[in-house]
């Protein structure tokens, strides 16, 4: 299949994956990593992910730290296409930004944002939806890519879905975004069917993204045109803009007031938000996951995800359920059901100073 | 208080620890490392405890592969009272030519053994059990100081004690020695009263540990008198000298015979077996024992023992009662629970060729 015509990817490259400590660090972050096996850090994959979509229309947005690393992993790349920000502003500022300076060289282009650090095994299924999610978005709709539960996580914010929409195979009018919610409500949302999970894949016409928030933050919507139009304003603008997620700055009021389209994700999806969750996503024999090198690690009874990292022995003798990161200056020891609890450590180190270790 | 007249302390320095791998490996075992955070490895510590009953007659028998590190951290000794045994031939031969090199410059000599890696924290009650059992000794009697047991351990012999001994303060005569029982039979033996750890403490005089064990093992015996009375003969006759426990060859006979006293050794013990006596043995602090440095460690909910190495970071997150060991080539994880287990670990890295981490 051809790409698709005017169809620009962002790629917001961003958060520190703190409950992925000690691999993800501050200096190499989770999207810089390759947690897969694969041979792809997490960035990669998400690029060639998108590759059939659109080749030569990617722009990731990344802090101005990584910028250099994110050149370097991405050569492919133009390296003006890699917008480097001078300080965290959250989501609306990067996604924001880079529809800004999408809309400046292609008016008309429909965006998708597609976070830098998520899996999608099924890639045939993801350009399904993604290319129905473009012609929903040509339309003038902020079509949101709204994945199927398995399970009542309470880790994601939740889309309800509402009437089909006329003309197309399985969009569906969105009711309304709904926070991370309790144990309670999510099994109750699962059980309806009407519940899908927000993973933070939009895809807008950039106008009508910018127009968009320039209804409810019109000074943050005029400052990133702003930036667009003159880049050497950036630095003098930034520090400015309002932090906000594009959830509470766009999604939100947009489904309000009747602007926004589901686009069912018919596929596997995982934000590796926790070393449980990235156990879930590798083969297992034996009950035991390992990432790196096999050959490393000696297991007397046990199972759970063990990630070697350049030589060093690890061995398990009878825990299940068990997660041991070793790396050159830290072992992290824990199990699968307290993974969340990984960035406590990084939270004490920080509190005790050793900022080197996070 | 002066010194013991006439009594040698035999140090045998063996064992390669396998339940404390990685801390203790083949080329560094248990009795030289300081696994008590004192500042002494457990044979200094050791000698050290020796020193009021006697400074200048101890005698060290190790391995040859060992008898280097072992002058070295032994300073004090002269060179010729480390003797090095060209391969491992069990208890009796180490202890057997401790003996008879002993009773070759001193023939009234009593001689004591002590493993080089227990631990015995209350010093003053091991002087006091000591010195009794040598003057026990000094009549004739094979002498073993019976450790009054904690709980029903299933990891030690046992030796039932009977009637008192006229004419000193708690001997005893020793009824037998028992092998290792089950937990049952370790119950009901503890529940009695009557029996007492067989911490392989032996005192008598040189000459009569080689005369019971000429009894038993002629060739035995008189090889072992042979390379104490040429030196040279060493390497020649070793090889061929049985392999056989000094329990075996000499104690259960004897006490079979009647001529084995117990003298209660009222004083904790602990052989340092696997690292939840190692937990057992230090400091805990919210349930959390460290050795090595606690600045190193960061804990999330969590208990057990960690054991640093050298500046890395162990964080330990929501496992309880878990063991932690971390070292520059390997990492162990596990329970105190299964701390018996981590000797598999070690059978497992040979059985894959990778002895240069045992």
């Amino acid at each position: 299949m051809p790409d698709v015509a005017g169809f620009w990817a962002v790629v917001p490259a961003g958060g520190a994956g703190t409950r992925l400590w000690p691999l993800s660090r501050a200096g190499h972050p989770k999207f810089l990593l390759d947690l897969t096996g694969s041979g792809r850090t997490l960035l990669q994959a998400t690029v060639d992910r998108l590759a059939p979509l659109t080749v030569d229309r990617v722009v990731v947005v990344t802090g101005a730290a990584h910028a250099e690393a994110v050149r370097g992993q991405l050569p492919e790349l133009d390296a003006g296409r890699v917008l480097a920000e001078p300080s965290p502003r959250d989501s609306m500022a990067a996604i924001g930004l880079a529809a800004a300076v999408v809309e400046r060289s292609d008016p008309d282009a429909v965006i998708g944002s597609f976070a830098a650090d998520h899996v999608i095994p099924d890639a045939a299924a993801f350009h399904t939806a993604v290319r129905e999610a473009v012609e929903v978005a040509r339309d003038g709709h902020l079509v949101t890519l709204g994945v199927e539960p398995t399970h009542p996580a309470t880790g994601f914010g939740y889309i309800r879905a509402g009437e089909r929409m006329d003309g197309f195979p399985t969009a569906r009018h969105a009711v309304e975004f709904v926070e991370k919610p309790d144990a309670e409500r999510a099994t109750a949302y699962v059980a309806s069917g009407e519940y899908r999970w927000n993973a933070g894949m939009f895809v807008v016409r950039a106008s009508v993204l910018l127009d968009l928030l320039g209804r409810w933050h019109p000074e943050l919507a005029a400052g990133l045109r702003e930036v667009a139009a003159d880049p050497s304003r950036l630095d003098a603008v930034w520090p400015h803009l309002t932090k906000i997620a594009i959830d509470h700055a766009v999604a939100e009021p947009a489904a309000a007031a009747g602007h926004v389209v589901v686009v069912p994700a018919p596929f596997g999806w995982d934000d590796v938000g926790d070393f449980a969750s990235l156990a879930s996503l590798l083969p297992a024999t034996d009950g035991l996951t390992v990432l790196g090198s096999a050959d490393d690690v000696t297991v007397v009874g046990g199972s759970g995800l063990v990630v070697t990292s350049g030589g060093r022995r690890v061995a398990l003798v009878g825990l299940d359920d068990v997660v041991v990161v070793d790396t050159p200056d830290a072992v992290l020891v824990t199990t699968r059901a307290r993974a969340q609890d990984v960035k406590r450590v990084v939270d004490a180190l920080k509190d005790s100073g050793r900022t080197d270790l996070t």
